[in-house]
């Protein structure tokens, strides 16, 4: 499923037609762009946060763009490419490999669905499909719902009206509630003064078996990652998920609750509406993450937090008015 | 208007059919499932928390799921049946009854909007009706809006693009601006290891005359219950509103408000941007709550709060800075 | 720009025509409704916070409606209308202008999109668009779009799928992923016990070069003002943009941040997740506020804020007990 994909490779390239700087002999071919755990030896990877430590150093990628001061955690299998802006250097090299990824335009291929094609799948009124699609038996797809090229739906799936799939790959018996925008590009972009420069998001979204999500949830692909919401997990109305994040199983996640990019959230979590989960955090399984809640940190297992910036519940209590008292009253 | 069905009821049923505890000799019929408060002699209805104890105490119902703890309060009209987990009983027993509400399946009696049906309707373009809705004269349906069979709309609305209806009873002169999607299924589902099961929504969205809802707004349908917007209560966008919620009149909601379900919000009521509102709360009439505020407690009439958790106000300044000085330097 | 109407203006009327109060021999005409730093002196302005004192002072409108208080702030240029509540006669006179912008009608003008008009623009299917729309060449407009009358699209534009514009004025290499809604009427009402009076939003939304906006964000038009984002601003997605506020140029605005009314936001500022912006404020340039946080005051330049309410960041961390240990050891 990993190796499933929705964007043209342009690859593979020389090292040396990518980073002039590299002057091998060898004519070593690049053949894709992956995080530091999922590339192999033919591959590119980029290191840029003490976050992907152990990562690092575990990586079995041939290059790994990074800068000075992080390159000496890279195993000596892997050869850094030393550079200022990691991100910056990363954007421009996957533009190369993937050129069409940092806009979503809109599929060309997308015709309205073809019930002879699809005899076994329910289709409403003035249904989208792109070219490729897969879609499992006795799914049904609501009205006006668009289904981009390739994407790929299990069976039993209910996908609402007004619903948009995109770079996407989908369990069995995965409801996707009314108006939901699943796989579009996420929020990355480098910066620039007078037009920056959007980020390719040659990733997917990778939905498990039993999946609801409730109505106007937005859920973005990954940028070189993937995105993924584990089995079984619930989401509420007007969730958004960003690029990268990996949702556990048995989640339930109430509306409204944002996560940022990047972050990994373990199984049987539950979050309480309009909770907001910070960027490349790690939540252990079993959290307990309170309503209104803005997790700052990394959460350890079996946890219950609350407050914001989120704190375990004992420590949130106690800061209310009685913790001042208390410490007052102490001297 | 309570007595209006979206869904098919396959009851009555024995009720030694439904709990074959129940050993009567008699057969007695059971032919729905209401609240407790709505409940009259031939339902079966359902008491598992101490927040609903006054209506428990009058309830009309003839038989009630409850536990051991809860028995006690009922009166004696009222026939316990005493299991370990309410909603879980509840969960199945309304699945027997209502066996197509816990799915929101497209509806396949969508067809075009049909002018010659309703000369006196205003359509856009690319909308669509399920069978038997009520349409009142004057109304205007945007484009590629969906509304599903059933659904009733009273006169001199206007329905936005991109808006989905479900399982709503809407009165007259109201507003509902593009991507609304309303009367889906709300949150509710019992949490199993492999696969929740997904708890029937057997009520309806009501909403009142002069309302009006922002664009991208979600209001879920009732679970057992109904979810109600009152006369002239007005929601800014992206506002989601949960299932059984009860907003009364007057009410003015700002901008990606979140309620949980259950909660019942009184007359004249004003909330500022972003707040949230826990579930199963009561929040009087005339309450201003400020934006950003997380309420957690029940509410008195006439009260402005404010603050994570949302407190009166004056407390709320105290708290911040002032108050920890004060309480130091009167020592 | 700011001259490109999308409603019908029925003035020019005599100003006695409009205000009884006034006794004029001079049949004296008011042309348009504008702000106070807009207005010429064929206008009406208004002027009902001290938050605007700045412009009444500068304005030159011929008459201004404003209250027995702020009269004296206003340059002797300018005939104040002094009344009692200025928000409801200003209402009141602007629906006498502009009848058609209290409520968004459906747009009975659109059709399907027509290749041979637009041969250099790029539809997708089921594309729908009002009269007198102007796109530039080389924009992509994604299926199930819906571009409503007089609304102006530049060049190289991409506007997904499912997307609504009404009522304004996009510029070149604009992105809108799938599910916003743009221009629709802001929240703005005179509240009445039986039924509120809608405020006419007679103002557009204008979006800058290069802008970017993610999936399901809102951006409602302006009331008598406009609603603007500047260059090269991006949006994450599910953010809500009321009516009036101006966002400055290269900004980063995180998943879900919603900004109040008439608030204005300089250059160069970043918002993380969740965070809200109330009503009336002034953000300067350069300034960075974090998920989460709660604004509610003007924010100088070159300035780091967090929490709720929102405080610069230094002090925001000492408050969190780092602060109160400080206070009470230093007794």
């Amino acid at each position: 499923m990993n190796e499933y994909k929705f964007f043209d490779n342009k690859g593979p390239f020389n090292i040396s037609e990518i980073f002039f700087q590299i002057k091998s002999n060898e004519k070593i071919k690049i053949f894709d762009i992956k995080t530091l755990d999922q590339a192999n030896q033919s591959d590119l990877t980029f290191f840029d946060s003490l976050v992907y430590l152990k990562d690092a150093k575990k990586t079995k990628a041939k290059f790994c763009l990074t800068n000075e001061k992080l390159k000496k955690y890279l195993p000596s299998s892997c050869i850094p490419i030393v550079v200022k802006n990691v991100l910056y250097e990363l954007c421009k090299v996957t533009k190369k490999f993937y050129p069409d990824a940092d806009v979503d335009f809109p599929d060309q291929s997308l015709k309205p669905s073809n019930k002879t094609l699809f005899p076994k799948v329910n289709f409403g009124l003035n249904v989208l499909l792109g070219k490729d699609c897969l879609i499992g038996e006795n799914t049904e797809i609501g009205s006006n719902a668009i289904i981009e090229k390739k994407v790929v739906i299990g069976k039993n799936c209910i996908i609402g009206s007004n619903v948009t799939i995109k770079s996407s790959i989908i369990g069995n018996n995965v409801v996707i509630q009314n108006g939901c925008k699943i796989g579009l590009k996420g929020f990355g972009f480098i910066p620039q003064k007078e037009n920056n420069i959007k980020f390719p998001h040659i990733g997917k979204v990778i939905i498990g078996d039993n999946v609801e999500l409730a109505a106007n949830c937005t859920i973005d692909r990954g940028s070189i990652d993937n995105t993924i919401i584990g089995k079984n997990t619930y989401l509420d109305n007007q969730v958004h998920v960003a690029h990268n994040v990996k949702i556990g199983e048995n989640c339930m996640i109430a509306g409204q609750v944002g996560f940022a990019g990047s972050s990994i959230i373990g199984n049987n979590v539950s979050i309480g509406g309009q909770a907001g989960i910070s960027g490349h955090l790690r939540i252990g399984n079993n959290v307990r993450i309170g309503g209104g809640s803005g997790v700052v940190k990394d959460i350890p297992d079996n946890t219950t937090v609350m407050g914001y910036p989120a704190v375990p519940l004992k420590e949130f209590l106690k800061n209310k008015r009685v913790w001042v008292i208390q410490l007052i009253e102490k001297k």
